[in-house]
């Protein structure tokens, strides 16, 4: 990873393509890339859709190489959706692929003067862009058969469908998974309303003919790995949990936790919840017949395999095995308990390119604001039909929760930065709830996933219902977060690297072997704190004060069955999380 | 005025009425009292929709009494539309009567739990409130004439339409004028859904059995009312153009400043011009052989009745004669230059409870969202009858220009802090732009109305199309225009006072005989710098930055025909503003 592709969409002849050595980008990859250049290029106070923004694709540093886990790919730029800063990133293949073809990072900057619609090709020979018009308002599923007729059956494809090209404000980018089926998406902040604006609907990625990466320690290095991989397999919820049920095995938990908002966050229980989590979903995957119930990794490399392929009734592939966030968006939120119904959804999402949470969480607001009624299924289809039509009412919703709310008069809206609260009540759920606050991202749960030491018992243990030592744990798992997503390793090893000193002594040692640059734990929690403090520094400038890092105030009004609580962590507190 | 009527909507058994005396409040009125009550008693982080905000109502200082002009009244709450504190007024007989009836302020609170629409009627008797679902979704005029039916042809109404009741961005409330028709508006930052969201559709004032209020000094103030008409009548603006052409004289001289933003603020002239100006409409006006232009005032006391009556060809009544905002923003803003076309979406605007210039301007947007071809008049009057039937696209463009640019992902919106840029381009007006930017209420001509010394060679000379000495003169105009807003006194008064050393003084003496309390120009102006920094602070803990106090990036790099100008006023300067 020793160059930059860059592609100004400007040109009046048309888009240019220039590579260029990394410059003051080395040794940065993921997060720590897609934020510093986005700090350093885009002006925080311009239009998100306009020539002015950039969008950055970035591996992680470990990408390409052979560390488990390592094919997460970061997606950067100012966000559409909440205005700020926006580091969004996915699994799926192309990270380890664009990682072995040497690219560091891709940035997309300018605007078409024109009216096209452009394709991307990288592969060992280089990179070449064309206009695509054919491609055109097409789902992503039906974009990736035409690129795998076109550039054969191993490629990976970056891609928008119809809801980028419309510049929506939940619109994803899709990352084809090792089937090569789009359902891998850097779904927040509406960052496929960028590469929408910047006229690209797909880039292939072609890795035939180069080679995994090799470290600067080749010995060190494969040593380390083998440790993170014991430590995965020796941790609960990657070596059991995830393993046998996926994410949705969450469902239960939060739920019988008391912070599984239902019916757009007005309580904490789901009547239905049995029915449509990770236990369920694993029964009806095993009883159809398919490859059953988190059987797959989203990329080369993944040891734990949360993921699984969810087939209908007549044994059709419909998607894959839904995450818990998208599970409860379209279930518990908006009251529906038929996992077809999600499922479905979930499929229509990914196939316009949508953010599932956004969407979902958007549904529920729909509902409140009197467009369908909670827990109706088909209404709630025939809403996401109508973002992948583009139709006015399809607009608006597509526009996200916050957005929705606004035009249809509705004050109860779980947004913060204008992003919306994903599947954790922040007033049972507390850490998570100083999360949403306080992230650089608007609210986000993978920012700082408390929900490990207030529900699971990873980390540590801090009373989920109390608000002393939330802002603590909110910072340090903010600050690894931020680190963790420069790795290019999936979210979850933290669950090992907070509870096995050796699991997390292997990730410092991959990167140190990786790298050549010695990585220690202190280091480690600098470079996290170093890419906060970049973002923070952007938002202020595009405008975020302190009163940004609030709830919406019903938050701290209505208390939350079954634990009767509010959120309750004082504002000053909340101010404290940056205090590094 | 020495009472506050305060009723509150969210009581068990329905809305709570109490009359207090004024307390802390007592000298204020209009923006004076309501941004003070805002700045007190609303929460900056509050939803601007919720039982928090509250809706304030506010006679001027000098309203009721025999004072020229003095029939201005303001509206103040947190704004749905920009997120800070809002004042917006309005002409019409509302003002006149409830100063008489005692009233310095109208408190709206809380949040009826109930879905009832509400009357409230104000007489000398006191104020009662009861439920009125039988004017649920009536366009104002069908309300003030039921009105007129239960109560007589003497009151005057409050009221909102439709689009306050869907609590619409855009949302107007009426004030009804000499002609009992709800033609005057409070029309900006969205006031009418604030009103909707308090489930008030109408108040009914009737000052039946009320004197005119008498002044301190009743001699002393007959005396200054006296040379306060000298001034307006010696003025050439308020004694000439405005009396012969009302507020549209201004479309010609705003043209051929180049300052006339044209299809969406693509040019700074429109070819259309001479044909929507004001000589064309009186000339219109007095071939249909009505009163003919400029004829009439919208409250008693006017002297300058800069108003008229549209009739269409068969000579009905359409509307009241259009504004010159109104007439741009549906005309050379939408590239239309049909008087009926416009007079028609008056009509629609007022009726439906909308704000013309937000309105206007979301038309543009849409039309370069491709939803409307620029000059399609009947396009534009289908979209604006969306509007009144609440469809989902009518939702959208009556949320107003920031949301509709976001739904349809168009970069080019002409707002800030939300909310729509009125008449003149910043670029060619570069004092009006410095208001635009800096006024705490969003986008803004009346907030510091820099076109007097910019473009009519009032209140002195400065360069309209250079940067310097625009911020002193914006900074002094938003001062004396927030005194102004708190005396009744009508914005047009300002430009004899601007002129005429003894129509200035006129004013001092006539607060001063008015209320006993001495006035000096000093005063005055410490006066109007009190109401900026409480409303600057406000907004300020709402969440704005000085990155809010800027135009769109575009203003800056386009280049403006005719004078190939771009706004070129630097932030550093736009932050010295409010220096004092």
């Amino acid at each position: 990873m020793d160059k930059i592709l860059r592609i100004n969409m400007s040109g009046t002849k048309g888009p240019t393509i220039k590579t260029e050595p990394l410059g003051d980008y080395t040794g940065l990859g993921g997060r720590a890339m897609t934020s510093t250049i986005v700090a350093k290029e885009v002006s925080p106070t311009c239009h998100a859709l306009s020539a002015e923004n950039k969008l950055v694709i970035s591996p992680g540093i470990l990408s390409g190489t052979a560390a488990a886990m390592s094919g997460r790919i970061s997606v950067g730029c100012k966000s559409p959706l909440t205005g700020g800063i926006k580091e969004s990133n996915s699994g799926g293949q192309p990270s380890q692929m664009l990682a072995r073809l040497g690219y560091a990072a891709i940035i997309l900057e300018g605007k078409p003067g024109n009216d096209h619609l452009y394709k991307v090709v990288i592969n060992k020979d280089g990179a070449t862009i064309a206009p695509a018009d054919e491609l055109k308002m097409l789902g992503n599923y039906d974009v990736v058969e035409k690129m795998k007729a076109a550039h054969g059956e191993k490629i990976a494809c970056i891609s928008i469908g119809p809801a980028g090209e419309m510049k929506m404000g939940a619109a994803s980018i899709a990352f084809t998974d090792m089937e090569l089926r789009p359902t891998r998406h850097a779904g927040r902040g509406g960052v496929g309303a960028v590469m929408g604006a910047k006229g690209v609907k797909v880039i292939v990625v072609d890795d035939a003919g180069t080679q995994m990466r090799q470290g600067k320690n080749p010995e060190k290095f494969k040593e380390a790995n083998k440790a993170f991989v014991a430590g995965l397999r020796q941790h609960p919820v990657t070596g059991k949990g995830m393993a046998a049920y996926g994410t949705n095995v969450l469902t239960n938990v939060i739920n019988e936790a008391g912070g599984y908002p239902t019916r757009n966050f007005k309580t904490g229980q789901f009547e239905g919840a049995a029915k449509i989590g990770g236990e369920a979903l694993a029964k009806l995957e095993n009883e159809r017949g398919g490859e059953g119930s988190a059987t797959n990794g989203c990329h080369r490399g993944c040891v734990v395999r949360c993921s699984g392929t969810f087939y209908d009734k007549n044994g059709q592939y419909v998607t894959k095995q839904p995450e818990y966030e998208t599970v409860w968006a379209h279930g518990g939120h908006c009251g529906i308990d038929d996992l077809d119904a999600i499922a479905q959804m979930d499929r229509l999402e990914d196939d316009f390119g949508l953010d599932t949470i956004e969407m979902g969480v958007t549904l529920g607001v729909a509902m409140d604001a009197g467009l369908a009624k909670f827990g109706d299924a088909k209404a709630a289809i025939k809403l996401i039909k109508e973002v992948g039509q583009g139709t006015p009412l399809g607009r608006i919703l597509g526009s996200g929760a916050a957005v929705t709310g606004k035009v249809f008069g509705v004050e109860r809206v779980p947004v913060v930065k204008g992003q919306a609260m994903p599947a954790y009540d922040p007033r049972a759920v507390k850490g998570i709830g100083v999360t949403y606050a306080t992230s650089t991202m608007g609210a986000d749960h993978t920012a700082g996933y408390a929900v490990t030491a207030n529900v699971l018992g990873v980390g540590g243990t801090v009373n989920a219902l109390k608000p002393e030592g939330q802002v603590e744990l909110s910072r340090n798992l903010q600050v690894a977060t931020a680190a963790v997503d420069a790795t290019g390793m999936c979210i979850f090893v933290t669950f090992a690297t907070l509870d096995i000193p050796e699991a997390f002594q292997a990730l410092l040692d991959l990167m140190e072997s990786c790298t050549g640059q010695p990585m220690t734990a202190e280091k480690f929690i600098d470079f996290g704190k170093r890419i906060l403090k970049l973002e923070r520094e952007f938002n202020i400038a595009a405008g975020f004060t302190k009163s940004h890092d609030r709830l919406p105030e019903y938050f701290k009004k209505e208390s939350l069955t079954p634990h009767k609580v509010v959120f309750d962590v004082k504002d000053q507190e909340l101010d404290q999380v940056f205090n590094f």
